[in-house]
């Protein structure tokens, strides 16, 4: 098949483009670079020693024979460009990655905030208007986030994949309706994926559009098999408050000796889903395609679920290094439970693989191999959610 | 009470901003002029003489003593003089229509779908965004649309105000949650308001920022007490396909002697209000604001409902001009139930003006009067939904 991978040099996006290019994709990545740029202006870099997109590139198609293309583009800023690709390649599937993603970045200052609604909501809606315009019946596969569900709306009740049923009163009785989930986004970049979910309900609608939208749990692990064949295709890993997710951290941070900080409680549960399920799971999502006029499909692309505390525990009692609380920085309940149904994925084959099997290796592999190239001043989260809290990195100061 | 009207200067905006004025509120206009700038592409103007903006500010305050500012800002692009004028007026209550307002003109070509999209997301972010970072705390009037519920979604159920009681089943037995209403836009202009009620669910939870969002019908009549009192003062009467309402296009029809034109079988019911009760609303919900931390209080501002073809009976009983049928170039349904709840506003001590009592002033006072300055080239609508339908404009050329 014929695939765009829009974001393709990203966290989530390269290893994808090398998955589906292994497979035997024609995969052609399509980036602004704007995720190494946001890097330039954090003054931090990923620990792992990423290779420029254009090395990648080539060590890739000396390693296998098989070659990826690169268009540069600002999805969100080039319409033209956008619509001439899209007429000169004829994709079958493009995989949409362009989006700001992190949580703490969209809420650091109004410039980032108004950046990602800006970048986020423009990119998807270019990329619906320009498939209508052309008329081209590519399928389109959206990573989202299991953040448009908010956590704890139902208590213990699952959260189903993407609709919800609900029953409302009438004056002619009770009625049933398929909803989709009520959103309940805790930050502007969460509340973004929410807006686009808006966006392919109307387009899927009124253009046929075919879209899935994949509900990714925060993604952990940093190699997949294709990424692991030279070191000039390593993937990203990223440490800093911005980025690093709160597992990587927690292994920076038990790289250095320096204690696991846990925000709040720890009380909050999240999902968790390996870099190697990811990509897996993108690729069924892509021979697994809607139906022209069929709604978006939308897919729960998680594995497994852990309390922060937890996860904390498991990598101090591999490590040994101790935890440590510190306030939270975000506006969110300290306790949640998180019960997320995700049978579409395990019933098209996926094996996912579990924190406990893989955590030792991202340690070994990873963490403490790159030690050297850590930065311990990016590691506290520094963006606060509201005015009204106090600064829980100025906390962790000397 | 110190009040921003943003998007002052258009059909809405300005006979708000002189009701404001009339009923003592100290009222600044920011406006970008892009009504009238839409006018000059789209090769039509208002039925009605317009003046310019300077010109109707300097006969309001010469007929009343009133003053009413004025700031050019284009609230989509220029976020730092937002900040500056927050600062410098430091209002209590914002109006916000500076959205895009038009239906047909959003589906009219990528170009306006994307220029709907970029502006009316920025805009309303913008200005949430700029109340968090300046800290005031100013209570937003926003502008929806009866349009964010879709019709017929729940057969001939009451449309609530803004939210819907649902129940849902878990494995622990039923629960009841009170969710935002469910959202079909029918068309691009009317998504961005559903992502605008998800901007605001976000920011009124997580930065207490005041919203009250008002979901209007379509409105009817063209003059105000304030704007009567002069012809300087004059509202806009749009009746071009894109901008002009279904009632103002009959009305039109009706004037010049063209049979009225009913897309599809007539049956679509819609929502309607006279501008002044518009005028009067807006001003019930500035004075009736909700409290810090609340989630966005919700009117749905309509004071009846009518199916097409009655309208067209009612128009062409009072005109003697015959009814014509043409192909719907919505994506919707022939025929739809509408029943809305506007309890709020009636509680409020709101007394509507009716169809029936001021449909003939319109005749009178406004195309009869006007009708020398019709362009009888503009009265079709041209706009297609899909690239899939045949476009009934071209039907309608000799």
């Amino acid at each position: 098949m014929k695939i765009f991978v829009i974001g393709g040099d990203g966290f989530c996006g390269w290893p994808t483009s090398l998955h589906l290019s292994d497979a035997g994709h024609d995969v052609t990545i399509l980036d602004n670079l704007s995720r190494r740029q946001i890097d330039v202006l954090l003054e931090v870099q990923s620990l792992t020693p990423i290779a420029p997109l254009s090395t990648r590139l080539e060590t890739w198609q000396k390693k296998t024979k098989k070659k990826i293309g690169f268009e540069f583009i600002d999805l969100a800023n080039d319409y033209d460009k956008l619509r001439e690709l899209l007429l000169k390649y004829k994709p079958d599937a493009i995989v949409h990655f362009a989006e700001q993603r992190a949580a703490p970045y969209s809420m650091k200052t109004p410039t980032t905030k108004r950046y990602t609604v800006n970048n986020n909501v423009n990119g998807t809606h270019n990329l619906l208007c320009a498939l209508t315009e052309t008329g081209l019946d590519t399928h389109i596969v959206h990573l989202g986030t299991m953040g448009v569900y908010g956590y704890g709306w139902s208590g213990s009740a699952p959260i189903p994949e993407g609709y919800l049923e609900v029953k409302v009163d009438t004056p002619e009785g009770e009625i049933s309706r398929e909803i989709l989930h009520p959103a309940n986004p805790g930050s502007v970049y969460h509340m973004t994926k929410t807006l686009d979910q808006l966006m392919f309900a109307f387009y899927t609608k009124n253009d046929n559009i075919r879209v899935t939208d994949l509900h990714q749990g925060i993604v952990w692990g940093t190699q997949t098999p294709q990424t692991e064949l030279d070191e000039k295709l390593i993937n990203r890993f990223d440490y800093d408050g911005d980025y690093g997710t709160v597992l990587n951290r927690f292994l920076m941070q038990a790289a250095i000796g320096y204690p696991l900080t846990v925000h709040g409680s720890g009380g909050q549960t999240r999902a968790f889903i390996h870099i190697r399920d990811t990509v897996r799971c993108i690729e069924l999502a892509i021979l697994n395609p809607p139906k022209k006029g069929e709604k978006p499909r939308i897919f729960n692309q998680v594995t497994e679920t852990y309390r922060v505390k937890d996860l904390a525990k498991l990598i101090s009692e591999k490590t040994h290094v101790p935890v440590d609380h510190l306030p939270n920085p975000r506006k969110e309940a300290d306790e949640n439970d998180l019960v997320v149904e995700n049978d579409q994925f395990l019933a098209l084959g996926l094996n996912p693989t579990t924190l406990s099997q893989g955590l030792l290796d991202e340690v070994q592999e990873i963490t403490m191999k790159y030690v050297s190239r850590v930065d311990k001043s990016k590691i506290p989260a520094s963006s606060q959610w509201t005015a009204a809290k106090e600064p829980a990195a100025a906390k962790t100061k000397k």
